[in-house]
């Protein structure tokens, strides 16, 4: 397959600056492409050459009991593969200079857009907080803003990038670094309470409690989409045990093979923005400075 | 109100022996009663003399956005009394030789039996685990095996609770101590995967973890029903991003006013199973031995 665009996603960056894995390099980024195949090779029936395709992370056998549930799409195959673990394989067809590259797939930044449809069920009417605003978090305002929440608050460190939430739909925007009360306090007094959904989309522990703590009592939900696996995310009991649901979403709750050609007819129809994601567009060889336009959160 | 009889539930041993708030004593302890009514006051309209009922420490005052909403049982007046944070309540009416004397109203161990229909939404055929075998503990399995549950598995340090257990429905019996391997991983060789669900009615913030870490990936659902609020409680984030759900049950998710008159009825109706909790009757002059009773699980 020969790929034609690609983004960079913070996954990515991840890899390369914060998990650092032990074994996961050298390794050929990026996981957020589209492309052509070339040539198929024996036993593939469901493509030919010439083919506009994405090639996925997110396996979806068709077989396994994951598959065969509405409530998942965690294929067996993606987990048995042990990609998850390292978010990347450790089998690879890529060679340099006659060493082993490994091949890095993650998850896809746009899917985000249903992962408040699929996992947190946002609902109409409702108050939603979405932490993060990068392409994760803009396309979690689009997933609440599609869903009918009627107040979308949008919480950056970065003020920049409040302009672009509220193109995609956010109604109130907070910097953190304007109050000297915690964050999850801030979005309680403004929300009489705190909010019935909330989405973390930047990867740090620190915020996924915030996350759970900005949601109201009795029945608010969190979900944590930011990637990160190097502490612990804890909360007091009590915050549970008051009513508030804790969750999580990979690939925003997509089953890869048939929720994908779903959401590009979407793009299509004009149902979803796409182009407004778009910051910058660069040759191949300009790579190491997409990695710094998006550490520097342009 | 005279007081007719009370059960003994591990929230008053919590607060004699673990949580120990300070301005926490002294207090009158026992929250799981039942009496007549022996005088009204002033505005009282809906008793009179003689009436038997349950005092119950959840309000329900039927107008606030809580008690409005089927999403929750925490009404606005009981967050709002205080009573929460400590379980107990700072304004009291007893005095004791000159000296005021708190109250103390928990929450109540059988309404648990309506945790796993009403909060982890137990499915007619799935696989659960319940960890801790207490009164809660059984009133759990009681709750999963009422939602149709083909598998629940009992889980406790003390033996002894599992022949109880059985007779509430419980089909398999782990002991944490006859396995070298974590919890979670037991459960998860015996159930290909983990469990559907899990309840955990201990109150300790480790099982809590092993809870949620015994659920399957993509689905599982595990309850925090056990109080405590003394640590943090933690997971890896995967766990959540995995696809597994946390939440947390105060009083079975019962509204406390409307539900409990239809347990009562379901009990009259032999619908439930209430008398095999009783272990021991005894005396109020007993009242020590019965906490002792408890410490030693018996
Ligand atoms: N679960 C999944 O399927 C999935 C898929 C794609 C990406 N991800 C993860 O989502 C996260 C976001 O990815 P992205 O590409 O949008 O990243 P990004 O770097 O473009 O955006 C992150 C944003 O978070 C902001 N931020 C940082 N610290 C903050 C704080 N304390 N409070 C509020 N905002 C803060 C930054 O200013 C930035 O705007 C990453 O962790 C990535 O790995 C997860
Ligand atoms: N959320 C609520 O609304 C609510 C209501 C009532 C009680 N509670 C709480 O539920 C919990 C249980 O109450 P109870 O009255 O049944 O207590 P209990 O002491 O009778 O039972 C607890 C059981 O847990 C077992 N246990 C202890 N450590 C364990 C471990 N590591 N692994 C497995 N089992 C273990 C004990 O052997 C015992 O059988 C308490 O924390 C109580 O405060 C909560
Ligand atoms: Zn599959
Ligand atoms: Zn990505
Ligand atoms: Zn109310
Ligand atoms: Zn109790």
């Amino acid at each position: 397959m020969q790929i034609i665009a690609t983004g960079v996603c913070h996954t990515d960056l991840y890899h390369l600056f914060e998990g650092k894995p032990k074994d996961g390099f050298p390794v050929v980024l990026g996981h957020e492409g589209a492309g052509i195949v070339e040539s198929v090779g024996p036993g593939v029936t469901e493509f030919q050459p010439g083919d506009k395709v994405l090639p996925l992370f997110v396996s979806q056998c068709g077989e396994c009991r994951f598959c065969q549930s509405p409530k998942t799409n965690q294929c067996l195959e993606g987990w048995s593969s042990g990609g998850y673990e390292t978010m990347s394989s450790l089998e690879t067809r890529f060679t340099c200079r006659g060493q082993k590259v490994l091949q890095f797939m993650g998850t896809s930044t746009f899917s985000q857009y249903t992962a408040a449809v699929n996992t947190a069920k946002v609902e109409p009417g409702s108050t939603c907080a979405v932490f993060g605003l990068g392409a994760v978090g803009l396309a979690a305002v689009m997933g609440c803003h599609s869903a009918g929440a009627k107040r979308i608050i949008a919480v950056d460190l970065n003020p920049d990038k409040f302009e672009k939430a509220k193109v995609f739909g956010a109604t109130d925007f907070v910097n953190p670094n304007d109050h000297s009360e915690p964050i999850s306090q801030v979005l309680s007094e403004m929300t009489n309470g705190g909010v019935d959904f909330s989405l973390e989309c930047v990867g740090n522990v620190g915020v996924m409690r915030n996350g759970l703590e900005s949601c109201v009592q009795g029945w608010g939900v969190s979900v944590v989409v930011g990637w990160t696996d190097l502490h612990d995310v804890a909360t007091r009991p009590i915050q549970l045990i008051g009513g508030r649901t804790w969750k999580g979403s990979y690939f925003g709750g997509f089953k890869g093979k048939h929720d994908v050609p779903q959401m590009v007819k979407a793009y299509l129809d004009k149902k979803v923005k796409l182009d407004d994601f778009i910051t910058h567009k660069m040759d191949l060889e300009s790579v190491n400075d997409a990695i710094d336009l998006m550490k520097n959160g342009k």
